[in-house]
């Protein structure tokens, strides 16, 4: 077993802009962190990277995961850091033997296509994800109360993709036709997904995480009426699980992102969590309104079908156009949101910026730090 | 120039179910087709392909052009027929220099990535394209008045994400970096596609087309706010200058589909066109509120804001399930749509059945033979 990290342990937090944002409280300006923000598109990383030898040797050295962490925060003015790791760790615990192949997605050895494989699936032992937990608690002190740490995994549906097919797909027609053939099979194997998940994000708060989120990046794929069924109701699975106090006694919130979800907002809104994440396919003045929340909900308030933070939502691939144009579709997403929450003794709707989707290996570094930069002063303009 | 078909030399219509449902009007049962319904699951076709020796000397020989047009016709019960061709005839004939390798998708040998480049773009001479003309005019020839004939283009948008790219893409960087760095060239290149596919889509009106059909696969890439400049607006460019009636002086109905466009539909309402095809990501009643309109707007109305019939939106991959497992998903999805509208004397909500996107080819043929009669036989059922 995995034990709690030691609370006397982490420096009292100096910036919390992102935490408050998270539990729709006002703040001075809109926090941004970015998914992906270890990545390859930093020189260092890939110079960590060389010297772990592999994405598993990287993430699975407690040294190595803290520092690429660490890494886009040397750079950049962020407000989150976020766990070096990835949203596959979890069927690799169940023994499906994870890898990456240079330049391609993840693969498992021994994808789950029939009954006895499904059969065979069981929780893991959480001391195997040890070098998470570890991790969790290497970063949250080496980052010394700079920013909180967010700790995340995949969600059930998306694990199950992965279990299913193997590696990446295009058509998800290995999984779909389990889903569509043997559905007793599919909840079978998203009955344990959410249960392992739920364990794993609850010994990433007991290593130290201070918020938590789940990445639904193939909810997106499924038909109407399948999302509800084999995607949201195992994600709301995981969140009756979860902790909702860390080591501190502090609030740990829940981010919830689906890719490609943005048809299913009014049906996220009763997940028992705090932060719904869009990409950029949807107005965040729409899901504002939808999912938001009024001024004055009670404060703290978590409960199923209160208003929610939104979490994004830029088109990363604005990263590769001049500054001017960055700070432009900056000032875009930002007024798109409207009128910022500022009145500090009531919550209200608020966002946390970020892109719609992970940083692409390409990007400039550079147009970073311009967006970064775009985000913190024209939020803060916003609020004069 | 192409020159017009002589409609004497067409067989009448003898099953106009389609046609009546694109129009809003009652029918005696949900009209169906599947998008790449002659396609390579079919052994048949994959015989025709292999005589023609490429995909390209498949669609440019008007002969095996309109033998696998008829291919699935006669295996299935289906209510139209669509145009054996690709997308991406236009910019072929704009000079890119399209070619198919075996297993792979389409590719440009040329593709637009400068400034240079985009002004060297023009509105191709459409005698280019004659071998798709005279495959119209050959297919319904051929078709004898069994069911109508659609035809098609990709639309300017997902045309300039393949001319920008050279080829498919899992990040679209390329194009949405000259979209986000260079939006006049991208305007540019949007403006010529759209006047091209119009011409084209005029072509085939001409050569003998009863419905034609813009496929905005990529559409659903775009940002919100960026879909609307980039694409829907160049959607509404074509569909001003269609030809609203055929060689035989009927109506021919327009029909959009953005894929992954759920999000915009009230938006897409605007379009001058009579149809709407959806994604399974699209609940089939909430569309229908929001854009199917009410029963009894003014008979044959298309103007913008009008009701639109709905196409679609079954998921390709049910048809890997058993057979009861495809009824009942032919089933959801009849009933998703609501209460078919039966009174011949008015218009109503109207749906056209249709996979959400195009069929796999790994589709057992079998697999849809049940679902054309599940959808006929349900359909008519629900009218009983």
């Amino acid at each position: 077993m995995t034990t709690s990290a030691n609370p006397s342990s982490f420096a009292p937090l100096k910036n919390d802009t992102f935490l408050r944002a998270c539990l729709r409280q006002a703040t001075d300006y809109t926090p941004l962190w970015l998914m992906r923000q270890a990545g390859r598109y930093l020189p260092e990383y890939c110079a960590t990277r060389a010297k772990a030898g592999s994405f598993m040797g990287l993430a699975t050295n407690v040294d190595y995961a803290t520092e690429v962490t660490l890494q886009p925060l040397a750079r950049y003015p962020l407000d989150a850091a976020i766990l070096f790791s990835d949203i596959l760790t979890v069927p690799d615990a169940m023994g499906l033997g994870l890898s990456f192949a240079q330049g391609e997605g993840p693969r498992f050895a021994s994808p789950v296509r029939d009954e006895a494989a499904v059969a065979r699936l069981e929780v893991p032992d959480m001391a195997k994800l040890r070098y998470v937990t570890d991790a969790v608690t290497s970063i949250r002190k080496a980052l010394d109360g700079r920013v909180p740490l967010i700790g995340f995994s995949g969600s059930p549906w998306t694990l199950a993709c992965y279990m299913v097919e193997g590696k990446g797909s295009d058509d998800y027609r290995l999984v779909k036709t389990m889903l569509y053939s043997r559905p007793d099979l599919m909840h079978k194997m998203l009955q344990v997904n959410a249960d392992a998940v739920a364990l794993y994000l609850n010994a990433q708060i007991d290593a130290g995480a201070q918020a938590v989120m789940i990445f639904d990046s193939w909810g997106g794929v499924l038909a109407d009426g399948a999302f509800q069924s084999f995607s949201l109701a195992y994600t709301a699975r995981v969140l009756s699980q979860l902790k909702r106090h860390g080591v501190d006694g502090q609030i740990v919130p829940r981010i919830v992102f689906t890719k490609g979800g943005g048809l299913w907002l009014k049906e996220m809104k009763a997940l028992d969590c705090e932060v719904l994440g869009l990409d950029w396919t949807m107005n965040l003045g729409t899901a504002r309104t939808l999912v938001g929340g009024d001024v004055g909900e009670v404060r703290g308030s978590t409960a199923s079908g209160a208003g929610k933070a939104l979490q994004g939502n830029i088109d990363p691939n604005v990263l590769f156009a001049p500054p001017d144009a960055i700070r432009a579709e900056v000032a875009r997403v930002l007024d798109s949101f409207g009128r910022p929450h500022i009145d500090t003794t009531t919550t209200g709707p608020t966002q946390i910026f970020n892109l719609g989707h992970g940083i692409s290996q390409f990007t400039p570094p550079e147009s970073v730090a311009v967006l970064v930069d775009a985000v913190h002063t024209r939020s803060r303009e916003l609020r004069a």
